[in-house]
């Protein structure tokens, strides 16, 4: 099952509501890099509000995904993060320094539209 | 696994973007109800672009689910639905006279915002 990608004006929302299994997660890094292609979205929310726990492959693809958005044109945004997922990212060496954080979806679409001047 | 129902502002957002097996749409429809309760949101988009086909159990829920919201005080939307699900959905006499509906998932959003008188 794939996780859903949904495009709001020029923004994609990512909403990751359970754990994910490594098939699934690099699934998702190519199906959210397709999307920034075809819809030509300069900003990108990944909510994770309910992921309570992330191994380190999900964290590794979670980090790459985000920087190659980023080479692909399209900021993005990580909301939610929980507390013993910033420990394992932290732990792990992701340390995402130059990614935009907000604490929940209103607020990361917020900031994904002041970082494109809106 | 579960579909995700991302909270924005007083409204959920929900893309549904595979084929929907009776009993994840079952599980779909306890999860938007209680997630109603939860968020006290009063706007519902349930996305369904992505969505070729449909049979009359879905269809059903689908309905219901409509409605129930109403009945919990939450507008709403569908967005995107294919000629092959309308057409579906009226043979299988689903009429959803009294739903909104729109082309896509911000206009669906607009709708919802004049509906609320926002």
């Amino acid at each position: 099952m794939k996780i859903p990608i949904l495009k709001l004006h020029d923004c994609l929302l990512i909403s990751i509501q359970w754990e994910l299994d490594d098939e699934t997660a690099l699934q998702f890094q190519e199906d959210l890099l397709n999307k920034i292609y075809q819809t030509n979205a300069r900003g990108v929310v990944i909510d994770l509000t309910s992921v309570d726990i992330i191994d380190s492959f999900i964290a590794k693809v979670l980090g790459d995904v985000v920087h190659m958005s980023k080479l692909m044109g399209a900021q993005v945004v990580l909301t939610g993060i929980q507390p013993a997922v910033a420990i394992t990212l932290i732990e792990l060496g992701i340390k995402l320094n130059d990614v935009h954080t907000a604490l929940d979806l209103e607020k990361g679409l917020k900031k994904i539209k002041m970082e494109l001047g809106e």
